[in-house]
């Protein structure tokens, strides 16, 4: 059974108890939010190593780091470093996008590794080999793609990104709209290429009990990719996305019924202004299945360091309800990422991920800020560094300059703090 | 006659000529906008140099780098590499914060070399040397104070920040509220500690008519800074940070009457879901002067990456109408800040900005995305890199793996925009 199904039946599992010691939640808030779907607990049963991670409402929100070779670039070793690089940096979840040589290789050396789940694209791996096999993306046959699927299930992957909502329909809509940008997906281009080529309805929608009766065998949380996401700002919250995401909404609901684990890929490119309707409308058409989105970024043009643009967006998403939050590096748009590359975009993600957090009041978050700022005012250095995203840097940075100043080589003689703290006693810190 | 004297009897300066070019908006906006107080142009006809910038309504955001050394560390060397770094990264103003042993030299080079407007806290000077010359900052005469602000506009100094709100009512309320982290301002601490040792109001705000004339005279802008800013997220909106702002609406209205170009400076520590109202809040008591603010940061445990917490805070206040952002940098609560350390924080300012931009539907903000946009589809690198905040590092992180493909080194073989204009012949771009 799966952690839905058994949620359903009032059952509750260790992989339950852990997410629910985890979070600071009662384990029957944990068995509830994965019985009305909005909460998933990606956990493949062939994943031996998976430490069980709990995404979506009441729970702290997720990052997850994008890993994998490209056509030109990378190998088992390069992955598995940036997997080091990830989960070091403390993402929750790890996705591994290879389309070089050694797919298969790469992918079951990343989830005997990872102790984090791990997600895949499995498109990516029929669509390669249909150009290997076939001569041709749009040679795949419908066999060739859940095939890879179930290859995919059997290794042990936790979740997969599937663009069933790239219809037909969605693709009327993206022409009769227009677009700067086209689409930007690339599981979605490898769909659309195959659809318009060969006349034929998406497969994965065609055939979305198949995909379900998969799922729901490897309890593999299903990811509601979003083909048809915005690849810019001036394409943002178009009508190509919003009918994919009214079908995705449709598709929520029959998984469910199936017993699926199930959540839903967002945008991508979006204004700052825009952000929090595209959460709102996400969560009302999908009936509060868990909002995994991507970034957004809040501006084209700061290639180079998208990774913070994708954390201003990802703080507004997080606040307004998204539970699951994809880095995007300072690599995006411009190379491959490597690992010091994954590592910053982690470290972003996490700011945003916490900043979220605050404004939704999960469990700790804000008590761990208070203890930050009592740290601060006693300028205590090592206790502020142990409360920091990242303690390493802290130190790294607070001892670069060697100051006689109990303070820091910023203020020197001159604190703030220490200046205020000799003539005025203000009232004890409000609780 | 001061920029705003001038707009006040209807008279259009090479300054507002010179600021309606570089905004793409017409003159008359600009002296209306100075007329009517929402607009600042800080320009102290002393500094030679000076390009003038425009800040406030329906101008493009601008962003602030704080250079400056502290009491062990820096010099006129050091310094004058920072404000090259920051003008090379497109910071629109600097502010030079000198604690150090060479105040006024240091000043002198930096207004010297700079060619966007140079701001001050006379109060750091005033202190020091009354630390220097009697022993403590407590024994500082009111005399001392003024003569520093006379002397920093005598060397050109185009805006001054002067925390005036820091009255006994505020400290009276800050006790009563109670904080975590107490005063966080350095001004105010110096301030505070005097007004307590001494017993006696802020002299910046007893003798508030006397500081207006000197502005006056020189036509130095009025940053009316904020002493009780929030230190951290627990002491956010809190009832002192409002009291001072409530005095410095009011402290507005009299610079407005004496000719004075004034805005204001806002938090600091503010949680994400509180920085919206923040800015409401400022723009009505202060009828629509303009904000400056400093970050905000939008939680305080990511110490080594606040220039991305700052950007966070800082894109949303800019959507929500905040004009002036000042930067934060990653060594923020550290260490004294080093030139690699501007850069990345008026990279990190300027992303946030352009998001705010977006928003406010400053003039070329959104054109810029999309002719980006349509850059990307085109595959064309070159022109990216042109229309990027930064042209040097997305050339850099492009070029550093060799890809045979006309696509970048991430998807290679697959980009799903090169897939998808094969097969999809989507409609022409909207305008």
């Amino acid at each position: 059974m799966t952690q839905l199904e058994l949620a359903n039946k009032g059952r509750v599992s260790p992989q339950m108890r852990h997410v629910a010691a985890e979070e600071h939640v009662p384990v029957e808030a944990v068995r509830a939010g994965l019985a009305e779907g909005v909460i998933v607990i990606p956990a493949n049963p062939r994943h031996e190593k998976l430490v069980p991670c709990g995404i979506g409402k009441g729970l702290r929100t997720k990052v997850n780091a994008n890993i994998g070779t490209s056509s030109d670039f990378g190998n088992v070793r390069t992955e598995l470093a940036k997997l080091r690089a990830a989960v070091a940096a403390r993402a929750d979840a790890i996705m591994d996008l290879s389309t070089g040589r050694n797919i298969a290789g790469v992918r079951r050396a990343v989830i005997k590794a990872s102790t984090i789940p791990v997600g895949t694209v499995p498109i990516y791996q029929a669509a390669i080999e249909a150009i290997e096999k076939r001569g041709a993306i749009v040679a795949m046959k419908v066999e060739d793609l859940f095939d890879a699927i179930e290859r995919q299930a059997l290794d042990g992957v936790d979740f997969m990104t599937v663009h069933c909502g790239v219809t037909q329909s969605a693709i009327a809509r993206l022409k009769a709209q227009g677009r700067v940008t086209d689409v930007v997906s690339r599981g979605g281009a490898f769909l659309i290429g195959w659809m318009l080529h060969n006349e034929r309805e998406n497969p994965l929608y065609e055939h979305y009990d198949r995909l379900l009766g998969l799922a729901q065998k490897y309890d593999v949380t299903l990811s509601l990719g979003d083909g048809m996401r915005p690849g810019s700002l001036a394409d943002a919250t178009d009508r190509a996305q919003v009918e994919e995401l009214v079908i995705l909404g449709e598709l929520v609901d029959r998984a469910w019924k199936a017993g699926v684990q199930v959540m839903v890929e967002g945008p991508g490119h979006v204004p700052l202004d825009q952000i929090v309707a595209n959460i709102q409308l996400q969560k009302s058409l999908c009936r509060g299945a868990p909002f995994y989105v991507l970034g957004p970024l809040v501006t084209d043009i700061a290639a180079g360091y998208d990774h913070i643009t994708g954390a201003i967006g990802g703080a507004i998403a997080a606040a307004a309800g998204a539970d699951f939050l994809c880095y995007v590096t300072q690599a995006e748009h411009l190379s491959l990422p490597d690992v010091q590359d994954v590592r910053s975009g982690v470290i972003a993600s996490r700011i945003a991920a916490h900043a979220g957090d605050i404004v939704k009041n999960v469990p700790g978050a804000r008590e761990r800020d208070r203890q930050m700022a009592a740290a601060r005012k006693k300028l205590d250095w090592e206790l502020q560094a142990r409360l920091a995203l990242d303690p390493g840097r802290v130190r790294a940075l607070h001892g670069r300059h060697a100051t006689k100043s109990s303070a820091c080589s910023m203020c020197g003689d001159y604190c703030a703090m220490e200046l205020v703290g000799r003539y005025l006693n203000v009232a004890a810190v409000r609780c």
